[in-house]
């Protein structure tokens, strides 16, 4: 169920330059790299020709020449060059993604050109705001997308997954609300007068107990955040306070399916202490992969036995609420995808 | 061809214990452990509330909890607990495997739990008896059992396979009776005034010729067990003279078909000289696991042909009458076990 | 769309002994190994009694002896002893391919026997004739032959894949001449007063520009050669020229497709210059392993894409004449395979 009208985080912006970088995204083998005067471009990656993948061409200005017989596609996959003739055949045309850069990622559009805005990309306020200090990471799934979601809105898990970082016991008996809200779906509970996990007592070093959060929010099918953070017991449970709590995270996950089974998944955190440090960004990169790790090595055995048993029965759980409002904003999705695909019908 | 209504080995006692070991039989994953009074237990290793592997979960008493939300089951695959919820949702259990302990393996029955019968695991009044010394080993195939238990009803193959060990030529044009007896495929010969065998003259040293037998038992569809040794020539063929002989070998081998096409082969040899002696075991150990890779050589490549060319034509030779009989064993019981499953049909 | 009544070369003559080889031809398991007279057989790597690869037997005299029970067969695939039994069972023979040697090269025929004729493998005059020098190698493709089969009848790429070695930019835009001439697919081009490529440059060290020829010969489905070469501009364009020329060389490539989408490529060429130069020939082999090298990379990739992208249109471009008439040819043997194999029809 993978989903085309939609922006999908393809690269970070660093990867991509002048040279030529191959990614798949929804299956799709894609080109990406830069103009001469720095846009962002993305290409399909087969020469209509041969088949040859242009990522193993090069350069020529603007331009992308093929590998194997040098016909040279531009940015806007035009083929303006065939060696040895003059005439250009028809249908001599890659397909061209539509590309835009937004917090220090290259998107790309993988529905119709014609409905591509780059201004309905997420916004994400505090992103290079004053007080607020980004860490990131990449974190390769063999899973399908759909299963990873679930667990970016399950603050259930974390008890267990996430024992020695972000999670511990002292939750897990926490009930959890979960609603849709203004297209997201958010679940998160407040757990009071308890244990710091792990990361907060390394960063924050709390006395005693404290009150923390976690709130997790989803917009299908593959942008994802959680706000996380801990303050004294007892203070008011306000966004002011929380901003001025003495660990507050942000931690997004943009994910883009690789294929139906694997995914690409671009995280970063945006944490409002020890700004600019780099000794705790860097401690910040090393903990949260080992926490995305601690998540792929069960995800990724999910998938194994997903397909193994494709039709085996699964029990419900109060903790759910997330993942299955999730489930169904993805079908809805889908739903009107496959609608609008629908060639118009005679009415009357 | 996979038969469920049998007990199986699925590992040695000693990999069971108060950790979690996963491993796969007749394409099922299994979890076991033991419980904190020492009774093993074998669980499906899914959780059916989001697939995870709960042998990535933990032990808590005698119960295992998943390792993503928490879910503990007993062990009787049981749900007892679902963090942040009171109630037990139907269906939140997992299957049982009846499981037993007898030499020094763990076993489980893989069909109905009705129908598990420990008592009907087969019977080795040598094992543990005094005179009778144990080496053992494990090697796994990348062929079905169904050629494995071939091979092992199958005398015929020493002569070429296992030059080096537990065969020679002598033998090569020796008739070989084969038949059925007691539930059991018996399929043997005995080779008189011959040259001893690789193995034979490493241990008993014979100054020439020795009378040698050799019959190969099989209770369908996976326990084999080889009777093998040497005597002087002209020595009475009789049981109480082959106890007395200065070598004799009674092989085991309990297969477990992992999947369709790979297999676990638990095996042991008993042998009546040498007693209690570690360095003779340890050589027995290292002389089996030789001669089984030279079986499973041949065997892995027969599974990779037979895959390739599944309609090539086979033909029959003398010495087969082993393994025919072998076949056909299997196919009684396959053909009982879909009888069982078919709905009682109207009569009138 | 494998061709079956052809001739293929299966192994190189030094690889072809008194061991048995194992290869895979049009997707068959084939032994091969040599009489004590020195003639090479090949057999099919198939036990018809258990469907043992005979690659793992052994040799006895000019027959093979099955590794698993002892069957032996002959140099014509029959069997002529079965251990234990007196009886040959009929169906026990094994598919004999003939052989041929030539070119230093072993060659069977993959059709029907009675077909068979050696004297219809390519005539090649300059192999050992004086003057001539052969450097050679072999390269695995995992791409199916017909993709490299168009690159060897496709002087054009040669601009682009191999700029460091065999082509340059000068060529890029000359245009190509393609027929079917004598039962041959024929496409090149002379390119005049031009920058000599990289290993003329390093053999022939001309002072400036020449003239240089690439004529690329290819005899569907699978032997190739490429005649190539430089001399002063302005020098007629004769054959005896060319043999007179600083830098002429025969590049033959001979091709079996191991399965459909894997493909075997025997290579030898023959210089015109530096005689039995053991240094030359070495740095040759060197230099086309690398040019090889990278037509595979190309070619590997496309095999993929075309596997996940079967239906994606292609366009055509002026210097795919070559490829255009390999495929033609392609199909009329194909047809004519298909049709030899329809049963004779009713005429009245």
């Amino acid at each position: 169920m993978l989903l085309e009208s939609q922006w999908y985080v393809a690269a970070w912006s660093e990867e991509v330059g002048r040279s030529l970088l191959a990614r798949r995204i929804l299956g799709q083998r894609v080109v990406l790299y830069r103009t001469s005067a720095g846009a962002p471009v993305a290409l399909a990656d087969r020469c209509p020709h041969r088949s040859a993948p242009l990522s193993m061409g090069r350069l020529v200005d603007d331009g992308l020449e093929c590998g194997y017989h040098g016909l040279v596609y531009d940015a806007d996959g035009k083929c303006t060059r065939v060696p040895g003739q003059e005439r250009i055949p028809p249908g001599a045309t890659v397909r061209r993604y539509p590309a835009a850069e937004k917090y220090g990622m290259v998107w790309i559009w993988t529905g119709d050109t014609a409905a591509a805005d780059p201004a309905t990309i997420i916004d994400i306020p505090q992103f290079g705001a004053s007080g607020w200090t980004r860490s990131r990471g990449y974190t390769y799934f063999a899973s399908n997308y759909l299963n990873i979601c679930d667990n970016l809105v399950d603050p259930a898990h974390t008890s267990f997954v996430h024992r020695a970082t972000i999670g511990n016991a002292s939750a897990a008996d926490v009930a959890i609300s979960a609603e849709e809200r203004d297209g997201l779906v958010v679940a998160g509970r407040w757990i009071e007068d308890a244990l710091p996990v792990p990361l907060v007592q390394r960063f924050m070093r709390p006395a005693g107990n404290v009150d923390r959060w976690q709130f997790y929010y989803l917009q299908a099918p593959c942008i994802s955040w959680v706000d996380f953070g801990s303050f004294a017991v007892g203070t008011p449970q306000t966004d002011e306070e929380k901003n001025r709590a003495p660990f507050r995270i942000l931690s997004y996950a943009m994910l883009a399916p690789e294929t139906e089974t694997t995914t690409h998944y671009f995280w970063f955190q945006l944490r409002n202490f020890a700004p600019g440090d780099a000794a705790v960004t860097a401690e910040f990169e090393r903990i949260y992969a080992a926490t995305f790790d601690e998540d792929r090595a069960i995800l990724n055995e999910i998938q194994k036995i997903e397909a193994e048993l494709p039709k085996a029965a699964a029990v419900r759980i109060a903790s759910d609420g997330g993942p299955v409002r999730y489930r169904r904003a993805v079908q809805r999705l889908w739903d009107a995808e496959q609608a609008a695909r629908q060639p118009a019908r005679r009415l009357g």
